[in-house]
């Protein structure tokens, strides 16, 4: 196999590419300037070398040289944050939209992934050693958002690490809540589901 | 003109249907045997005689002709549901969606539409003028549930006959409420709104 | 089932119409006014009576009154068409295409649909029967084009065709030819197959 | 702006690909091992340095380290080829699409792209002067194919081409021909516009 072919390889195990767009990416590499392609070779071998994988929350995160705390991102060392509220979200994507809609002011824990429903080693896929181990340790918890998908893989999600944590919840007292159902914004009456519109109807304001 | 020609233009005019598809109708008609046809042709007449528009809500019935009632629906006029909870929905399908569900026990109005974002006659457009009407008279009335899309035209729509009616509500001391706002099934994190995960949050539970 | 209901069944068998659409077209009947639901109700049963099948093509077409022809279309009494030149479609939306098109001055034979892959009763899905009389008994001609899809049902369908008719076309000495295959418009390089660039690569001119 | 972020800035110019995606793609690479995220990092520079432009056809290659002829690719360096038929294509991946079929024996230009509609500056899109030499040079060409895109970008640029080098063309006495038009592998005569009906019923066979 010659080089563009092992690009192509490497490129179709990008998420959501196949094959041909594989190929597209390969020679659109080829007509691009050395100062791209240089750029781009580079930056991906940096980005893997500064960007750490945060103590606490375990979202990816690029430490700040002169910040006296290396290991935890600038979420989980903001004191201003409320360190008492926990949300459960499955991918650093989840986490960054919640950061944009600026409504939330406690901190994170990222799964890594949801689990599909049939699988074997659970505890492969998710952080849940990991969670358990930050909710048992931390002195501060009083309450775990649970911030999952709304559909099945979500759900049972969602399901698996409540059962799993809910020895530790219970003796220390916390507090599990779900992000709340009903209309997302563009949601239609006529498409919509019973279980969707039954949370519509209960939390009207 | 001819026959098929003329058929196929009122096809056209049915909802989402393009010259092609109208075509095809025509031809499949063709197709079928006479008894089909002849029922379709019959049923389109009895439909339009038979079922009425309901005096109360709006909503298109068929008339039990065992009733003594028969300018109200079964809804408006089942003793054992909720007489002073209005829901507001803009179509027939709307109101068909939310029984389904089977969570709703109160009684319905259909405006029997939503209101463009620029519409110069809002009046003609929804039955703005029949709600005024019966939230006037309607002595039961405790509650109206705004039930409209969660989309611009729906929120346009709702704006609109909030504003109409807020002096009698205000008078009659008639409370507003509109559905919650969250995740619908199927949602997810990653394409997600502010808004509405602002509300999911707020009616996490 | 009341009126509405039995209605939305019927609407619910036309082609490519499921149910939430069915009863949106019950609905919008409902709100349109009487003289348009009485044409259609009438003109349904009309062109179910008016018109008729070409005995000679097959296809559906309204016999003009004024004309001593009542059971050719326009198009097989034509005298100005090439009545030695048969071009076989399997519908006649494939035909109106192939007239409007304004480039083929033969006549037509109708097969009536095409063939699954596996269909264990091909007479019954396509007017074989027919097209073998009309081969047999018609004494101008001197080709068949077949004008089928390029599709696996298509093929497979000219295959069976060509198979069944190929006795008579031997002993009559009738030309088989198929529509040119190449680049439709439309067609990229990057997404074609090998068998349509061989066409077009013969094909070039 | 972090690592990650330029890194997702460059992402996004890869073709086709969003914002949303981009960052999707950077954090996948975060989740790889080293060695995945080295042999991308070094074969996008290996890629960018090994493959060659072919001196004839333009296209990109690998020269391979045993042959004598390092500035032309394999398929314009090989003696059994049809030298007399050149294959115009617009881009790489045009020419690995015609070669996969097996079905052409000649040599090929690739043009680099095509022309949009209004493009005040053809000469910098496409390599036509690199093209108008090579057909002034050329002393065992015949023929020319066009074997570009059957819409109208290909069209124009079709056009385009043969308009710059007529009068090469004439003078050498070089014959120009096109990929001949018909029925798409999936083609249905429901959907077929009339050119290429015509052309389907002049190339029946």
């Amino acid at each position: 196999m010659n080089t563009l072919e092992k690009l192509v390889e490497l490129f179709r195990q990008f998420p959501g590419i196949g094959p041909r767009q594989a190929r597209r990416f390969a020679y659109f590499l080829l007509t691009r300037d050395s100062s791209y392609v240089n750029s781009l070779s580079s930056l991906i071998r940096e980005a893997k070398k500064e960007i750490k994988k945060c103590a606490s929350c375990h979202r990816f995160f690029t430490p700040n040289p002169k910040s006296k705390i290396q290991d935890e991102c600038e979420i989980c060392s903001d004191d201003t944050r409320e360190q008492n509220t926990l949300m459960l979200v499955a991918r650093d994507v989840d986490l960054e939209m919640v950061e944009k809609s600026g409504t939330y002011r406690g901190v994170y824990f990222v799964l890594g992934g949801t689990l599909p429903i049939l699988e074997d080693s659970p505890e492969k896929k998710i952080r849940i050693k990991n969670l358990e181990l930050r909710v048992r340790n931390d002195r501060k918890l009083s309450e775990i958002i649970f911030a999952l998908n709304a559909n099945p893989e979500g759900e049972h999600t969602a399901e698996f690490v409540a059962v799993t944590i809910s020895p530790i919840i219970k003796e220390k007292n916390i507090k599990i809540s779900y992000l709340g159902r009903g209309l997302s914004t563009g949601a239609e009456l006529e498409y919509i589901d019973p279980d969707t519109l039954k949370s519509a109807l209960k939390n009207r304001a």
